[in-house]
């Protein structure tokens, strides 16, 4: 998906929701137990069930590779399931050394077709470059997570800087603002404007509002740009947002509300 | 694997060669074809082939997972086919959130059976943690690697130090040398000493030796110690030593050398 027509599904649903299936089986309504797929009856129910108010879908490998074949098997139904007006993510924080790294960018881009993969940058301009060779697809790269985790290396002071604000610098120059995205934690709100700075016509993929307690709104007011810029993912927060059997409608109902929020954050 | 029986494997085999299953289904010798399961079979063949010669088998999960479902079975198989007394890696560079890094750990770990996985330290701490909380398991962590892109964030000056010793400092006090490991690149000679000052007892996992130019006598000479404490991956230079119908024999070939000149260099 080109960023014209993401930008412009995002302006006609007023939305730059995105709902990330972490769809782990432990988790799962008790309704679902009965099904021979039923992390993939899970998605498919809950993607009928939101799909209107979200214009991604981020698919986290983690959950579907915790259970083996039919893990990945639950994960390329689903990738399969996801409308085409639908932006796809495999988030899956990918990175190896060069002919690797290829072999990870076919994996994603064309044994499955995902519009788009996240990428960790740790071993630099080698591992980053196989992905950002597919055109139409997206690298999505860490710059500066949710978790608690990010205060050890991200924000290590290197030189002047923090290593996340290398990282972002650097990376961006490999490619374009048509087919890189950062990653940029909802819980990192005394940063949106640095990074916003730094890349101000980039997309960002931030994962952590719900769950994690990022707000939707500092996220918003700071890093909107004129062609809206944000991807919101919320994985928890709408996939359980009840776990007895109306898990449909809690989701519909927890899926409108943010994108009842967005629509009045957008100008 | 508990690093006695490791390290016992090692001193009676005098060998700490680990043979990187690289197999990349393009790449494969034409008689291959026929199967059913080319790669598993290929890895069956490379196996009986290498067994003598070597410690360990690591399984590079990019070169399966651009297969599909079938490249998830072939590896799957393939890590079943691998005798006991043979320490198994999952080459994977994973790394997330504590919750779903969690998930990965138990893909790894109890879905399948590994003895290691490599993750990827950049999100810090609780990134990190899952893995190291099965017990006999390994968790190996990005150190130094032995691609051009390392000088990209690696490299960076962090303070007085390269973000790469920051990175194994830090991350060597979440574990203790008998469940964590560091990969440092063979073609990184100029640090080999100075990761050796910071972490003397854990073992490395070492690859670059073979089609990345690394020399197998610098990084032995420099980073064995007494428990031995290095695993030398070698993949493509003996896994696709010939790509022609006699590829077993000159892998066997290519993985007799390696184990005759480690021996050498044992004390």
């Amino acid at each position: 998906m080109t960023r014209n027509e993401l930008t412009a599904h995002i302006k006609q649903k007023r939305s730059y929701l995105c709902v990330g299936l972490d769809s782990e089986l432990r988790k799962l309504p008790r309704s679902m137990n009965g099904f021979d797929d039923p992390v993939f009856e899970f998605n498919r129910r809950i993607i009928d069930a939101t799909m209107d108010f979200c214009v991604a879908y981020k698919i986290n490998t983690a959950f579907y590779e915790a259970n083996g074949l039919k893990g990945w098997e639950s994960m390329m139904r689903t990738l399969e399931y996801i409308p085409e007006t639908h932006f796809t993510i495999a988030d899956a924080k990918r990175g190896d050394i060069g002919n690797t790294s290829s072999q990870y960018a076919r994996a994603f881009f064309e044994t499955m077709d995902f519009d788009a993969i996240t990428v960790a940058p740790y071993m630099g301009e080698d591992s980053v470059r196989p992905f950002l060779e597919y055109p139409d697809k997206w690298t999505i790269v860490l710059g500066l997570t949710s978790n608690p985790g990010a205060a050890d290396f991200e924000m290590l002071q290197c030189g002047n800087d923090f290593l996340f604000r290398r990282v972002i610098e650097k990376v961006s120059g490999w490619g374009t603002s048509n087919n890189l995205m950062f990653v940029v934690g909802a819980t990192q709100q005394g940063y949106f404007q640095m990074v916003r700075e730094l890349i101000p016509d980039h997309f960002c993929l931030v994962p952590g509002v719900g769950q994690q307690g990022g707000s939707l709104e500092d996220i918003s007011r700071q890093m909107l740009n004129d062609d809206v810029g944000l991807l919101v993912n919320a994985s928890r927060a709408i996939i359980f947002a009840s776990t007895e059997d109306d898990f449909e409608n809690a989701a519909h109902k927890a899926a409108a509300t943010y994108k009842q929020q967005m629509s009045a954050l957008l100008p």
